[in-house]
């Protein structure tokens, strides 16, 4: 933006009228499109249901039954057809949590900040007792600990990174930011994901930690404690087993916040005795299937209807909070597209189908085996046939913030009917088309098999410091306004592909995998 | 700083020397407190005691009474003289948690993060039930609920302000902002106080509140829900009762992280049944009598060593955390601050004094009835013979910030000594001297009867935000070298004071206050 003001207007207007002569764009619909987004809209109160209601919604438990049983019936209510809870697969285990008590009794009496990891069991009851530091990094720090660990409460033994920062939590791209994304080629996934560095550390951390977790039950350990990453008491929340049906057995594990955690570790480290009592309570469900919610505008034009675009966004979170920008926020906005579209009455070319996904959280199940099961395998790239009939598949997962612009994921044939699209929402913030890939969610399902999936550039407020995968993602975290302006440009850019006389360009396929690849 | 910049060298280091040779400074003694207070330093190994050994420190509470017994034993260990922990007089009941647990249990579980209220009673086992909606800004609004609250968990209606915000929590003073205090003429309370509006707003809240709190216990309420202000699992907390002896009986009241009380306000507001369950025990502790913690470095000239210098900070805290900025902080600078005199081997003409106060946070009630048993009455001005003899008071209880400044507290005979004494440690971060007055804290107690008492200028940091009354004012809220800074300050000030040849200067006496008045 900033570039262009030394552009004259009369140039900057002819370049708009160009794009325009390139690819249409319905203005006149548009309008529309913001009066009953912005001046009607109810992605707040959906975002209500979805979050305080309905509560957290992991993969396969009840809150995620519940969550489809609404999103269904709530979009059948809006009149949309076909509504359905759709069975992808076998997913695995549900998990619920039913008590979740912890407190430090010595050397004073503390009520912990702590939830069970997801897919743990529970305690059978309460459990007192002095707490155990564990230190083990590598395989090799394991035989210390041999034939002491019976019944123990454990401490795992991390580095809490808990300083002090002068930055704020929250934060929108900058003009500047924008501009150096629209600037950049094509690279690895950039939004969400980690570097192949920090990933492979990962990895190998994760790697020791789940062997010392089979060692600590071998050993007849009681419980584990290990910290959650934040601060200020927010933590972050992850699995601490598999949810698969024939998973191996682990110990009981809370996470907690790392004030309270790192202050029993120095306790420990400083030899004072440190006493906790816990009680947990975990239900596993029985039903393993995997489940999408879809549902649709069935297109009018006899040649296109069997044609589609979809929109989607996961319906799951994570266990300790609402899943309110994770990814409550991307299923309200997308919902509500819907909502505005069927309210101004469009009588779209082309079927428009919306799909909450589940499980997107343990590795993007409910999209990969819709696609899977709907357009193609990625593995072997055998294609069926409805791989032709999609134009394009709209994804919105990266929190609450407003939309700025949108990922080409190394399309550049898309550059200019993106750019086009966007045109009508300069004045709302989102202004930018990047050739960049961005990785870590539903719309990469798409991609995998040369559909085009796109994500949005959402400004990232506080989704990396304080909401995604922790116990604060809450209803408060939302912004209204930036809800409402993401379900508007959604709605247009869903619109547009709907009446467009050709489906969106495609890049070149992928090819299949090795065999025995994953 | 910025205006001095205009200002010529020689004219600086002219005015430099002027001081100099006004107020006598000891160069070669401050390179002795920072080599052992920058190089040798115990202030962490302190807080770390006092926060995650000892825990909160509630006034009476069985924390309080361990961190009188170990501050004054390890004042003692440090070879201070007289290491005596000193009753004031009564304070009233102390007060413990032995267990805190409450949940959401319907629409779903939800392990809530809350504590009770201070000085109010346990549950007398598990309460389980449906939560009521208690909305009553003025004492007319209790009358529609008479008779409906038997048994009732009720929740108090209040409008939690949790808004995202896009500013860092933590900030230190920019050379600005100290400008802005250098040149301000003295003015009320400005640090800790709010302004009187907002305090008249405050106490008229807070007198509903007390009023609705005994009609919630006349109408035989099983519990009472509140918000704790504050954001991301971080709430502020207070007491819910009075700790007087004859207090008059209370529920029991939870106040919790503001995002798990307003999630459960606006689902009873949307008409949706809230489950609690919730069971606290706490314990009343029967020593009614306050203490401080005194101890001293003894003087040795023989005309000046009667006379005396003093040094302090609270030792108490609220009860939700431990204390850390407020104020397990001040307390190892200032306890830091005399093993580093005594480390030394300093031979201080006048004797000086550490004292670590009770009860700061009901009414500064351990340093006030200190004053009023050794100094003299604030109420009727009658002096005792020591009155004479103190040179100055030196308070910390703004947190973990390092030393900017200091108050004038009004007193305008001080600057150039105190400007004097900062000079040095310029390089450190410590250059205004201000007029103003601070309040809300200890020093206060001196002023009042006429004596010289101060505060330090520090950097907030995330005092406000974060730390100062809420349930995360834990250890790794403080910042190890802003706490060394201080240390070092407060010796060299409390240094100097000793050696001076004449007390510093006072205000004039402020008058006795009107007779049964407050």
């Amino acid at each position: 933006m900033k570039r262009q003001l030394i552009i004259p207007f009369f140039l900057l207007l002819f370049v708009s009228l160009a794009y325009a002569q390139q690819e249409p764009v319905d203005l006149q619909m548009i309008e529309k499109i913001k009066d009953e987004g912005l001046n009607r809209s109810q992605v707040m109160k959906t975002a209500f249901y979805l979050t305080d209601v309905i509560g957290p919604r992991l993969s396969g438990s009840a809150g995620l039954k519940h969550a489809n049983e609404w999103t269904r019936q709530q979009l059948a209510d809006w009149q949309l057809a076909n509504a359905t809870i759709e069975p992808w697969g076998e997913f695995g285990r549900g998990w619920d949590i039913e008590k979740s008590y912890a407190a430090m009794t010595a050397p004073y009496y503390q009520p912990l900040i702590a939830s069970p990891k997801a897919w743990t069991p529970g305690t059978n009851g309460l459990v007192k007792g002095k707490l155990m530091l564990v230190n083990a990094e590598k395989e090799e720090d394991f035989a210390q600990y041999k034939g002491q660990l019976k019944d123990k409460i454990i401490l795992v033994q991390t580095t809490p990174d808990i300083k002090t920062t002068f930055e704020p939590d929250a934060r929108r791209f900058t003009d500047d930011r924008l501009a150096e994304m629209a600037g950049t080629a094509a690279s690895a996934p950039s939004s969400s994901g980690l570097s192949p560095e920090r990933m492979a550390e990962y990895r190998a951390r994760r790697a020791v930690r789940e062997k010392l977790s089979q060692f600590l039950m071998e050993e007849g350990a009681a419980l584990v404690i290990s910290n959650g990453r934040g601060m200020h008491g927010t933590y972050f929340t992850s699995n601490g087993a598999s949810y698969a049906a024939d998973a191996p057995a682990v110990l009981p594990e809370l996470e907690m916040a790392a004030e309270h955690y790192a202050r029993m570790l120095r306790l420990l480290q400083a030899q004072q005795e440190v006493e906790i009592e816990t009680e947990i309570k975990t239900r596993f469900n029985t039903d393993l299937t995997g489940y999408n919610v879809v549902a649709e505008i069935p297109g009018t034009d006899k040649k296109l209807k069997s044609e589609l675009v979809m929109v989607g966004a996961h319906l799951d979170s994570w266990h300790s909070a609402t899943g309110a920008t994770d990814n409550a926020a991307g299923t309200a906005v997308m919902m509500e597209a819907m909502r505005i579209l069927k309210t101004i009455g469009i009588k779209p070319r082309r079927t428009i189908r919306i799909a909450l996904w589940g499980s997107e959280e343990q590795g993007l199940f409910g999209s990969r085996n819709y696609v899977k099961n709907h357009f193609g395998d990625a593995q072997t790239m055998k294609l069926l046939p409805d791989h032709v009939k999609l134009s394009a598949y709209y994804n919105v997962d990266n929190g609450t913030g407003k939309i700025r612009g949108v990922y080409l994921q190394g399309n550049e044939a898309l550059r200019s009917i993106f750019q086009a699209w966007l045109e009508p929402f300069k004045d709302m913030g989102a202004t930018t088309v990047t050739i960049r890939n961005t990785g870590g969610t539903d719309h990469q399902s798409f991609d995998a098999v040369g559909l085009p999936g796109f994500q949005f550039i959402q400004d990232p407020v506080d989704y990396n410091t304080r909401t995604h995968h922790t116990n604060m993602d809450t209803y408060e975290r939302l912004q209204e306004e930036d809800l409402k302006q993401a379900a508007v440009i959604v709605a247009s850019f869903v619109y547009h592909t709907a009446m467009r006389d050709q489906k969106l360009p495609r890049k070149t396929m992928p090819e299949a995998k090795a065999a025995g690849a994953n």
